[in-house]
């Protein structure tokens, strides 16, 4: 069940990313707000590292409260990349407008993980935590590899 | 109760200010961090401006949607204006680090006002949207005006 309702958060925020796409004045509106949200997600799953490498000490509290931000945040920076936002200040690939479904299927993915790493953290289990880490940075590594420039 | 569970929020947000702060290895993060939170924050703000000024039509769960992150976001971006990050790519005034009581007191504002517009956004009551959304910008400007160069 708790699969089920990731999977449709998932899609209804892939759903409302056409209307977000529309949101936007200007392409260079549309990069600044998905490079920040990016930069805010990456902020707080960086904390979570710090704390799953064991370079901070474990607090269930501090993991949930970054997890749950990660979440929120996964959700955010792809209905700002709608057409014509694939020049300016930006690292984004050609690919991501060359093959949208999979461009889609790594923005979701990442979507369910950080939505499963939120579940694992409220649940203050250390281990789980630190397999819903990995799962979630695996997804954004994959989709950096694919769709990011150096 | 519900305006006590917002100062308690509000406090706590606070408290946790000086772990925050520890937290960034470089100024220029810190100032990128908070950049990021108040442009994703700003652009949710604005989607239900367009909205509250009848630009848009209006659709409560989109209004809902939009200041749940705003709450969310007005709550982050303070621990990154720890000392020493006055300089650089900002628009911060000095006065932020020579009047701490009187910002952190307009940080604290912003996160209250914020949680009230998520209140008010879940009851789908327009009317009351309105008027926190007027409440919370009011919040945004007067800090900005005090503490944000143009």
């Amino acid at each position: 069940m708790k699969k089920l309702t990731l999977i449709l958060c998932a899609l209804a925020a892939t759903a409302s990313m056409t209307t977000a796409q529309a949101q936007f004045a200007k392409a260079e509106d549309a990069i600044k707000y998905r490079k920040s949200a990016l930069t805010v997600m990456g902020t707080h799953f960086a904390r979570m590292g710090a704390m799953v490498q064991g370079k901070v000490p474990f607090d269930a509290k501090v993991a949930a409260e970054n997890a749950e931000i990660v979440a929120t945040l996964s959700k955010l920076p792809w209905g700002a990349f709608g057409e014509g936002t694939d020049q300016g200040d930006t690292k984004a690939k050609p690919e991501i407008w060359k093959d949208t479904a999979k461009f889609k299927a790594a923005a979701d993915k990442l979507q369910v993980e950080a939505g499963k790493l939120a579940q694992a953290a409220q649940s203050g289990k250390e281990d789980a935590i630190k397999a819903a880490f990995s799962a979630t940075g695996g997804a954004c590594k994959s989709c950096h590899d694919d769709f990011r420039n150096k």
